[in-house]
């Protein structure tokens, strides 16, 4: 390797996968630094350690590797990228539970840096189920390997779940921070690497006329769809213990809550942005037990048909008990009692096997008063402003026209933004975006420990409440968008969902 | 002819079109006649009566007329509704100058009424050059023609131009007003009939977006360009004595300028829109000599190269002085002093043997502070809505993204209203509309008396300006935008045209 090269070494470390043999690994990471490299992203000095319990050789990792890449990577494998990726990897055999191993690792992280000219820098990214964050950190820790020279960085990365509730993330967190700095750990919300999540910043503080409208001065509502098609899959256990509050609105939804209706920050830096997205989730109107019971509406699916397949109810799925009580939808309606927010209600919703899948943010304008054109049959559509996250990538706005096929009606037509989608066919993905600004120390779009904790407050009474409560599952089949219940949600404020 | 079917004749008529053999007769009038048939929207009643010079018998001018159809109707010629036009149809040979031949018309007007169970209503459509307006309206009084029965209507159709000035503008409408009166004259300006020019109210008033942003406090300027790749043709003469101001801005721009700066309008009737469009004009600052120097451009253009294709300049063309002093281009700068629009300009420009051929009005907002992603290297773009009134036809919103394809790039991207263009392949024409709307005694899109006397005294300025100074034309090469100077007045002002 050309140490010569090695741009002073800023953003060039050895990459520790903790879960090298795992699907996230496979699936995410290796595609991602495939196609940074692909890309010419990555610095010239890196070297990736891939630790795992399977008795495998470098060169059988390797070609694991290489099969996943072939059929996970957004850009076509070739040669020459392929070439520079493989000899950075190295499989490390190692059972992260046991503490006596980390010796070892420590040693061969330690060499590597050495031959690799990675200047002490280190990356552990822990690709692994949550209840080993604290047994590897603690591993870190004691081994000394989490420590590095003054002059170097040591980046702790964690998947979701943080804990599983404030309590135990409180737990985690004072744990970690008893190894690492809150600055050196990178929470990750995969959500947030997304491209249209990060374009919700620029199209808020780039174009006056979405900027000038961005309150409840103009806006009547807003609604933050989620939805999924997919079961629970083989994941039953682990979704059993979550339900649709802890698994996507304690972190995807409130990140981009707190994106829609954050307040400009001072500047672009990491602190500036966090503060004001905790302020979004701070000022959340808190649910008092009348507001959970007017606001928040569960649901489990039942069984149903999905994409023309019959599929099972989620009491019928894999390690789930026939009793279950675990919600796999939710919708709810919130308030943001700041100045800018207040008046206008905030819908959420999220659930699994439900009739489609995809992200997306709907701004709903206030309607016009019913004079002039309103004020004979026309039925008024109100503007709307879409941001497409999945699958469809996009923006569009709904306004009303003239018919031209009629002579006199009016109508809503879209504004669609086709140059986007267009350029969607190959974009990098979220985990190539997020190691990218791990690397550089840019922990911009990774959620800070306050704003977890401020998540997790806000959770918590959700799902105490359906704890508490017994709710009447399954009640919605599977295919569908939901229980009744969510649909009455907005149609007693006179609303609809708006699906797109 | 069924009388039983005629819906109580109210918008039922006589149709006399004086230039029945002319140019605007066979590629206007006859085909909205046929299409609206088409379109079902035609009253069971209805009898057209065209004349002129030439000795034809009613066959052969059906005929000529079928021809014509083939060639300009947007619908398909069927047996069905072109045999119900065809016996619609009547040729009366008649020279208009002739003023002992009116009394013969009105028999033949009378009797066809009473076969066609018009109920005595009648349009008189003045297809013929303005100079002949006052010989058929006198023609049309000493005969009676004008007059009928109490309770039914007849009505005056005018094209342009409607005067050369104030003053013979003043002199034609005392003299149509002592035979018809205002509420019976409708003077046709045919931009008003196209679809995106009725849009524009329906776009504003129906849409709390765009309604909201319609002021001097979120919009940087508004640019109104009219621009034409023909040269005068064979209508050099006509031309020679009017020039751009008085074929273009006296009338199609300052209507359509009206209409994106009203005040909303008390109500949809047509005085409360046409005085709200009046309002505009009388608000447009005084043009000065100061003004007139600094924020007039004209152009004529030399000769040049229009699609590829040599083209002589305009004081070449046939019937146009070597000397000419016509403007056949125009720019320039106003302001609307009122509260809406004090502070934000208006740019306009017209002309012909420009590089394309387009009429479309640009709003562009004003731009974001300096702050926050544009702190960096980015230049700004501004948000632009711009409406397509022809050839393309639609809206389309120019916005900030983030580049997808690279990593960090802020650009410019369009939302682009598809489906609006998509369903201009076949969409009422103007003279449909127009038509109409004067049998249905809609005078909305037509131009009231107070708004083309105020068109004048704006006008005439210009015009005055024009006449007294020297211009050094040609001053611009046919194929290109319009003078340097044209470009200069918006620069000075560090803005600049959207050529989209």
């Amino acid at each position: 390797m050309d140490t010569l090269n090695c741009e002073s070494g800023k953003s060039s470390a050895v990459f520790v996968i903790f879960g090298g043999t795992g699907d996230l690994t496979h699936r995410k990471l290796m595609p991602a630094l495939y196609n940074l490299i692909h890309d010419n992203m990555m610095p010239q000095c890196f070297s990736v350690v891939c630790t795992g319990r399977r008795d495998l050789t470098d060169e059988q990792y390797r070609d694991q590797v290489h099969e996943s890449l072939m059929k996970y990577s957004r850009n076509k494998l070739d040669d020459r990228h392929w070439g520079r990726l493989r000899q950075l990897i190295h499989y490390y055999r190692f059972d992260f539970t046991d503490q006596t191993g980390y010796e070892g690792l420590k040693k061969y992280v330690d060499e590597l840096d050495g031959s690799s000219g990675t200047a002490g820098n280190r990356i552990f990214y822990l690709a692994v189920a949550p209840e080993y964050f604290e047994t590897i950190v603690h591993g870190l820790h004691t081994s000394g390997l989490a420590f590095t020279r003054e002059e170097s960085f040591s980046r702790l990365v964690i998947e979701k779940p943080f804990g599983k509730d404030l309590t135990t993330a409180r737990e985690l967190n004072s744990k970690l921070l008893k190894v690492f700095p809150e600055s050196s750990i990178y929470r990750i919300d995969h959500y947030l690497g997304k491209e249209m999540i990060q374009n919700i910043m620029v199209l808020r503080f780039c174009n006056s006329v979405f900027e000038s409208l961005w309150s409840s001065k103009y806006i009547d509502n807003i609604q933050i769809s989620l939805t999924e098609t997919d079961g629970v899959g083989s994941r039953g256990g682990y979704y059993e213990k979550s339900g649709a509050v802890r698994d996507m609105v304690q972190n995807h939804i409130l990140q981009i809550l707190s994106l829609v209706a954050m307040e400009p920050p001072v500047n672009l830096g990491t602190d500036a942005i966090r503060t004001e997205k905790l302020k979004v989730i701070q000022a959340i109107e808190e649910f008092t037990p009348e507001l959970l019971r007017d606001n928040v509406v569960f649901g489990q699916y039942g069984q149903g048909v999905v994409n023309g397949e019959k599929v099972p109810a989620y009491r019928q799925e894999d390690r789930v008990p026939a009793d279950s009580s675990t919600e796999t939808f939710v919708a709810l309606k919130l308030h943001i009692n700041n100045f800018r927010w207040a008046g206008t209600p905030f819908y959420i919703r999220t659930g699994k096997r439900l009739g489609t899948r995809s992200a997306e943010i709907v701004i709903q304008f206030k309607k016009m008063p019913d004079i002039l054109y309103f004020q004979r049959d026309y039925i008024q559509e109100p503007n709307l402003l879409v941001i497409r996250i999945q699958p469809n990538v996009g923006v569009y706005f709904q306004f009303n026209t003239k018919d031209f096929s009629s002579h006199n009606d009016i109508i809503p037509a879209r504004m669609d933004s086709s140059y986007i989608s267009s350029a969607q066919g190959n974009t990098p993905e979220a985990y190539e975006r997020l190691i990218l600004d791990i690397l550089r120390g840019d922990s911009t779009l990774f959620s800070r420990w306050d704003e977890v904790e401020a998540s997790w407050m806000f959770a918590d009474r959700i799902i105490g409440y359906r704890e508490q409560k017994k709710f009447k599952f399954p009640n919605y089949a599977a295919g569908t968008m939901g229980p009744v219940e969510a649909f009455k949600l907005l149609a007693r404020d006179g609303r609809q969902w708006w699906d797109i």
